[in-house]
């Protein structure tokens, strides 16, 4: 007979969005199960990059969910943006008073696994959902599977879809498992980590003739850099030498500290909308929702505007009864989506080298990246966007 | 044998450019001669749209070309954008303290012509330039042929092609007739001329799932306005109806005032922008120089741009032998168009229906156009750009 665990929220994925929803509704006295197929070694150790926004890292502080962002992650408080052989800053802090964290996602993770543990949190690593029951009920349901084989059924009184891009939660809420709108980019980053110091103390998103670059940082000792790529590129075709004279070539006139790569892979680039993003009591939040390029570094800040307005919606169902912040969530989410988004693909197409780009379209790009340096007003608009709009409530 | 006629500047083509550049310089005390293969009836009465950038407002003032567009013309202090059935004021003047003004093209042309006809300029009609000779020399010439069919020669100091998109003087300057980068619209304008009141007081751009309309004015009887198009439309197959339908259903939630339409045309977009604007003695500026998609409204502003910077590098070369702001010409100038180039497709395309465009195109569109009205910043990026950036000196 399968197994029934019953709890008040049912979250499936491990991943930013669900710890940290888990996180947030504890404090609200609501319990929550969290499940993830992958091992909690595997989620710490999967090495991925983070840009936090300002408000991102309010809403890990003030719940208590990590300091160490403050001490381990370091302040940036502007972006350089190169183009024709010259940089131009983006200065976070006049324009806008606010700034963003380089912190990696995988840190934030080991800071929230951590937390939801101490606080006695049921963890459940290792366990596959295979399937979301009941949607339209007041008692949905998570189909799993343990480590071990066996099925069992966590009824709750809502269940969310945090599952990542892949996400079996998503039939459910859309009716398949793909319902969403979808764009695909005719190229991809070829992202390299590297022994060196860092070549800059903060992003540089360069515009060039052979295609964009982004030179990044991870410690003091380790660097991550970007070449703008053919989806189809083998990582292993091009020598160190090859890479670091594409990565210098492309940052015309910035001098870039070279030393020995110690990984190399290619991103795909992909923009994703799911149709639906609530139904009944399932919702979907996180990259079960949205996928967003890289350029703009929106991925794990959507996720958390996503939880910051579930959380709300949560509490009032499920301690006041109230249903509204919930009718309403899918509207209010989708506004910032729709926006980061926008904003996501602006940043790939103002700086990437399309295949068929004309000598005009390349021309418009430079007029375009020189109205913004040049405007007080066009480099707010970036930086508001890119330290991230006033999340919900705040 | 053919008769030579000799001049400081002589100039090709008495539109906005031409005639304007030819006022600066006289103030300078520099002669040119004008000519233009239509006649001044002809100049004078093709109606033509037009959206004055305040510093062109200035220019026509402080030169004394014209006072007309303020009692005419009509100030404008805004206009609005409307997405998702909801208008969305850009307040020009609360952000950047600058306004445009409605007043037709052929109305400068007549402020224009009467200055230059009351200053005893030597202004030709009915002239049609052949060829333009001798750029690398420092005696350039025009050939050309009267009314009457006789061929003559001007020969100057400096020649300028200010002859519109089909510019006979391009080819002395880029080596061909078309010499330039191209961009191509999937679309067009179809526009209406009808007498009504005015639906509104500031011009609408309104984006719809239908396709782009323009509400617009010409007077307080008369009205322009511009519904998105196959550029292969028939501009009679449409009843006086459908036209309606259409426009009203584009402004949702706004009510037009109908009225007869009694002209109808449509506009085909390009854009534009000659690979050389000089060859030693020889310039291009105006369409000559550049063409613009419509949205935006950048044409005639881009034109007098060109014109303030071309007077100051002339008045250099000719009064004091100075070629530097000449040498400087392109770049400064170019600088300007690219922007403009920029805004006008960037207008264009915000605004616009691409038959091409998946859904996912069409709700980030709508991303991005709530991201534009809901920030001040983004705002007011857009409105420094219609209002015009500074011109040279000013």
């Amino acid at each position: 007979m399968t197994e029934t665990t019953r709890t008040r929220v049912a979250i499936i994925g491990a991943g930013p969005a669900g710890l940290l929803l888990s996180h947030l509704l504890a404090e609200a006295g609501i319990d929550s199960i969290v499940i993830d197929q992958r091992t909690r070694d595997e989620i710490e150790h999967t090495i991925r990059a983070g840009i936090l926004e300002q408000g991102t890292v309010e809403v890990l502080r003030e719940s208590g969910a990590s300091d160490r962002v403050l001490t381990v992650g370091s302040r940036h408080e502007g972006i350089e943006l190169r183009f024709a052989g010259e940089g131009h800053r983006i200065d976070f802090e006049s324009l806008v008073g606010r700034s963003v964290w380089l912190y990696p996602q995988h840190e934030v993770l080991k800071d929230l696994i951590a937390a939801r543990i101490a606080a006695g949190q049921d963890l459940r690593f290792g366990v596959t959902a295979t399937r979301v029951d009941g949607a339209g009920t007041d008692r949905p349901s998570i189909v799993a599977t343990d480590a071990g084989g066996r099925e069992f059924v966590i009824e709750a009184e809502f269940v969310v879809g945090a599952d990542g891009s892949r996400s079996v939660a998503r039939a459910a809420v859309t009716g398949s498992a793909t319902g969403g709108y979808f764009r695909e980019y005719p190229f991809a980053w070829f992202g390299i980590l590297c022994e060196a110091p860092p070549s800059s103390d903060e992003l540089i998103y360069s515009n060039s003739p052979d295609g964009f670059a982004l030179i990044s940082q991870r410690s003091a000792t380790i660097q991550r850099m970007y070449l703008q790529c053919d989806p189809e590129l083998d990582p292993n075709s091009m020598s160190d030498r090859q890479i670091w004279d594409d990565l210098q070539s492309r940052v015309d006139g910035h001098t870039l500290i070279e030393g020995p790569i110690f990984q190399r892979d290619v991103l795909r680039f992909r923009s994703f909308v799911a149709h639906e993003l609530l139904r009944g009591r399932v919702a979907l939040i996180g990259d079960a929702a949205h996928t967003v390029p890289p350029t703009g570094a929106k991925g794990m800040n959507l996720a958390v505007a996503d939880v910051v307005l579930l959380d709300r919606a949560l509490r009032a169902l499920l301690l006041d009864d109230d249903s509204r912040l919930l009718e309403a969530f899918p509207e209010t989410a989708l506004r910032r989506i729709w926006k980061a988004q926008h904003f996501s693909w602006w940043m790939t197409s103002m700086l990437h080298s399309t295949p068929d780009a004309s000598d005009f379209d390349r021309l418009r790009q430079l007029g375009e990246l020189r109205s913004v340096v040049e405007s007080e007003a066009g480099s707010r608009y970036l930086a508001e966007a890119y330290t991230g709009w006033p999340l919900a409530g705040r």
